[in-house]
């Protein structure tokens, strides 16, 4: 199973992410990918590969011009890993306009405190790289791939960041499969995707899914409810399935089970899997108790949906857990 | 020169700010307008008086149900000064639903980061009072008044809260007086009045004017460009003066007399003038150079107006001269 992955995205590691109790280390650190590579180099069937280098143009099909604009530009030249521009003032709902300068466009493409810095862009494009070279992957013939970008995407919607995530990586590789066929996207992260949902709402090309914590109580808050299906020819191409706390594998595979029928009946050509491991029982930004066990059976669910696969790295952040967990996840595909 | 004013705001006192350079000492802290009162104290022109206590339905006049029975009820039965609930996610310009749990509907009625404690309601409550008892006082037949309000409100907009405010008290008194005749809503304070300009930005009964430091690299960013007019019948009835870094007396009190002059034009039957003192040259949230002298001036020009006059306190940041800049810019009221 050929795995892409890029050590380029070291050159992103905020230092702070602000939350209501204050500063903590970023969670979304450098260390995890690095981790995770490191757990699938020991194993011969994974074939690690560098992405190949993606023009900022391929990403026109999902973002905004404007807004990979400021992405690449507010820290032009820059490399230093300290300086760090953390969005704190928001257009609400719908009301104000785009500042000229391109710092104070932070939070106007932002939904949340999420930092930007120097190295920020030259990790996204990596990661995007590492997804759309995984789409690639499966119309050369390939039967499943693993994308491991990070930054993490599925929150970035088509002109905004939050949540860590930048570019939509999942996004990309579902809109480039879309043009061969029908593509079914699953974001089993334990946050809600709410970039990915929101790329695709009105489509009727790709069925997003996803199992997520119920936002009503968890990140990303506003979106990501049962009754959000979509809208217009999308009506029905949408399905989410908020959990409670300490959700565990028996109740999650059950969803999982429903999910993947839903997935049956829309009979797509190729599979993405927004990968987040923090619904693992150790994950610090996680309250939910999924075993390895789960994770590996998890994995062997998806499987049998029995159509090319793509799974693309989103959350997790248990550093201890979280290669072995990846690894666990993808056995089912090797 | 009656000034109403309840020592209740400090039951509202938050410990820190978040912004980009980590979390600092709050800057609108209780001390402010303690320091306002002391000020004026003094001097036996200044009436110091209790606000009437005003019952929540009178809010419906500018504000959103939804959000008053948040504010009201995220903290109800709390009095500790030492919870503080920070926003940190925010539906982004038109997406996303409410969330059912009040603490998750922070974000959803937030545009920065501004915290709400155990005491924001009751304190909101009575500086909202203190805006709308002297729109009364006018009402009466007095010349002039002064409402020492904290928190400050010209951030706050039907729906939503920020920049340190949550109910929009010269707004409310705005709309009181609106009941009556033409008013004219002169915004002084160093940031642009974004939620003032909101709340009226289609009426033609009310004129707002502000004069603030350039949004394009000051707070709040999204909002107060020479070009936002107004809309609908209340186009032309907006009118907005950013000025830049630096910014000292003289070209304050040209561009001050422009502004005046639009609002002779317009001849309303009241004056409300929202009063920020960040504009002095020793504030440390504004980069601008007004002097002592250039504030007593500013008073005097806007007395010229010879319509009834309300003063609502907004911000102003320099605990050292915050009160003597208040006592100076009220002068030619009394």
């Amino acid at each position: 199973m050929k795995v892409f992955y890029s050590p380029e995205h070291q050159v992103h590691d905020p230092e702070n992410e602000f939350t209501n109790a204050g500063a903590i280390p970023y969670p979304e650190c450098a260390r995890r990918a690095t981790g995770i590579a490191a757990a699938l180099s020991s194993n011969p069937s994974f074939e690690i590969e560098m992405p190949e280098t993606i023009a900022p143009i391929a990403l026109e099909t999902i973002h905004d011009t404007g807004y990979l604009h400021f992405l690449a530009q507010v820290y032009a030249g820059q490399r230093s890993h300290t300086v760090e521009l953390t969005p704190t003032t928001f257009p609400s709902r719908g009301r104000g306009r785009r500042p000229v300068t391109l710092k104070a466009q932070a939070g106007y493409y932002a939904f949340d405190t999420t930092p930007l810095t120097p190295g920020t862009w030259d990790a996204a494009l990596t990661a995007a790289g590492s997804a759309l070279t995984g789409a690639d992957c499966l119309l050369e013939g390939a039967r499943s791939a693993y994308a491991l970008c990070r930054p993490p995407g599925h929150h970035a919607g088509r002109d905004y960041f939050g949540g860590y995530c930048y570019l939509n990586n999942a996004a990309l590789a579902t809109e480039k499969l879309a043009a061969h066929g029908r593509v079914a996207l699953l974001d089993i992260d334990y946050h809600h995707g709410n970039g990915s949902q929101d790329i695709f709402y009105d489509s009727d090309q790709v069925f997003f899914v996803s199992i997520h914590a119920d936002p009503d109580y968890q990140y990303p808050l506003y979106w990501g409810y049962a009754d959000e299906r979509g809208k217009g020819v999308g009506v029905g191409k949408t399905r989410n399935f908020p959990l409670p706390p300490n959700t565990g594998d028996k109740a999650y595979i059950e969803t999982l089970d429903e999910a993947l029928h839903c997935i049956e009946d829309f009979a797509p050509e190729y599979l993405i899997v927004s990968a987040g491991l923090d619904i693992c029982r150790e994950d610090p930004l996680g309250d939910w108790a999924i075993t390895a066990e789960g994770v590996a059976q998890i994995g062997a669910r998806i499987a049998t949906a029995g159509v090319p696969t793509l799974l693309v790295q989103e959350g997790g952040y248990d550093l201890r857990d979280l290669g072995a967990n990846v690894r666990q996840l993808l056995t089912a595909f090797i």
